[in-house]
């Protein structure tokens, strides 16, 4: 048996490398005592950098490995030359059961290509995806696949659901998270073969561990409609960074708003508490941390240039992940599905 | 020879019909005193509008038509009931020649559907699309496709960027206007095959008239990267509507945060004149109207529910595609680049 919540950390990962990775870590459980973790990369700078933060080093053990994926390396050389790479060895942590979740924050490609090569996909899966976390007004919400796959057919899109039905789950620990289909529109007639086939599984299936919702359009992502929105990877993927843009965008109207005159100057330096309370809410590094689901095993993708804080919040999210069960319980759900379409498909 | 810059309105269109019909274009043409008016829709209504408007009145001529398309009927029926309809008329009024440009706040899918039986997409053009104005931290940018059409071949895509070209020229007074293709990323390997043949073709043919700068992605749109944002419909569909909904969210972040303390309440009390640009800024009345091109006459939709206001913003865009010679200019681009791109398919 292993302990409960061990994480595997690519230590070599990111822009910043250990630096980051171990400082971020060692914020993480300050927030989370019972984890653990399994360090990759070159033992003597891991271990250098360990020594600054005691209570980490007293959970955490340091495998070394001798080689480090470059930001730049394509998918298919991370992969014929992967082995032995900080990358690698903590993927097939989980693999090996040595940790129940990956987090790095090295190149997303060669993240994706190799978590599928060694953690493989789930029985029932196609396509895995990548799912990401979403503030909205209320809280968060969750969005897949924001790039893992470009196109997705009706039985991945309702896959898709029910795997991020899973980690809604795990995260918000919602019994019946509501989901909603991303489209063009909220009629029946919106959007492709693929868009309305998927909606009307999602609806006709009973037993389904959520609350299918229907359509929701792009607007309604922030406004927490829904605990999952399902969407395929390209739509996905252009929606999640044209919402990062456009807060940084309105960011800007709003400094330049407030530098104009004497007195908006004044005035935005008395409400500079509010102003703070919106940087957080805003702060990227507060949500931070792409999961892929579908595998049969977590690994979690941390944004490459991000610092300690924005790290600590990929770990967190590996920590809420790291539930047992979590793989077998959507394995079942999965097969229920499966079962639903096959005999509709037989009529 | 008909006067320069006529525009026909669906005067019954939108959530409030002729009220905010007229009203808008009376501030429209405050705005452009060239403009001249043709407005379809029940003569008693509208000529008692106008009556409000003297100014505008005498720019104007009514033209009776005894039926109305309703916000919820299907394309399908808008097109077989359509004609004697306000929104009907007006967009045969830009077919026979008695004006440059319609401009309805009316039922979206019924006025594409319109369009396109009436004007008839241009000889060298497989699929109209929708264009939408978006605004940036330097001014504004073109987006298409953001609905017309779900999904886009490389062919497509690549007449998507000679039409906001097009576009681009006209409003933003730029001879060669900066196009991006939308993508999941900037290297050239990223996307489907689509998107990577209309970026080879785009790069290859020389003689557009635009300045090609390949990929983009989706955080780049609102920094005003490039004056024309391709992708096809679903993607741009969705990316739009993110962005709004992510304004409105950011908006209420703000709003909570300044209400929290009396002392942030007061600051922004004093910061108030900053606030109302950036109000200004972000409101979206200011940018209005999305442009279905790739016809044989221009037709501009209108925000359903928007005010007088806002509805001034669609006529001024009206105003400012309704420059002679646009759609001939386009058909010759569109010519030299499907030559080009039929030479390499021949090789």
């Amino acid at each position: 048996m292993i302990a409960p919540r061990t994480i595997a950390l690519d230590a070599m990962g990111g822009d910043h490398g250990p630096s980051v990775v171990v400082h971020g870590a060692s914020i993480s459980l300050t927030r989370h005592p019972a984890l653990e973790f399994v360090l990759f990369g070159d033992e003597q700078v891991v271990s250098a950098e360990l020594q600054n933060y005691p209570e980490l080093a007293a959970r955490s053990r340091i495998v070394h490995t001798p080689s480090v994926i470059a930001m730049d390396a394509k998918p298919s050389q991370a992969l014929r030359r992967g082995k032995g790479s900080s990358m690698w060895e903590a993927i097939a942590a989980v693999k090996n059961e040595q940790a129940h979740v990956a987090v790095s924050a090295g190149n997303t490609g060669a993240l994706m290509a190799m978590a599928k090569l060694i953690l493989r996909p789930m029985a029932a899966v196609e396509r895995p995806a990548l799912a990401a976390l979403w503030p909205t007004i209320n809280s968060e919400c969750i969005v897949l696949d924001v790039g893992a796959n470009i196109g997705a057919n009706a039985r991945q899109l309702s896959d898709f659901a029910l795997m991020g039905a899973a980690m809604a789950r795990a995260l918000f620990h919602i019994e019946y998270p509501t989901v909603g289909l991303l489209n063009v529109g909220v009629e029946e007639i919106k959007g492709d073969e693929h868009v309305k086939q998927a909606n009307a599984w999602l609806k006709q299936t009973s037993g389904l561990p959520l609350h299918y919702r229907g359509f929701i359009e792009g607007d309604q992502i922030g406004q927490g409609t829904v605990d999952v929105v399902v969407v395929e990877g390209f739509a996905g993927n252009i929606a999640l960074k044209t919402a990062e843009g456009t807060a940084k965008q309105i960011g800007r109207y709003l400094k330049d708003a407030m530098l104009r005159t004497w007195l908006s100057k004044l005035g935005a330096a008395m409400a500079r508490g509010g102003f703070r309370v919106l940087r957080q809410k805003m702060d990227p590094r507060r949500v931070n941390g792409g999961t892929f689901l579908g595998l049969n095993g977590i690994a979690i993708k941390s944004h490459g240039g991000t610092d300690a804080l924005g790290f600590a919040s990929a770990v967190d999210l590996g920590y809420e992940m790291a539930q047992t069960g979590l793989i077998e319980r959507l394995a079942a759900d999965l097969d229920t599905f499966h079962h639903h379409i096959g005999q509709n498909a037989a009529e």
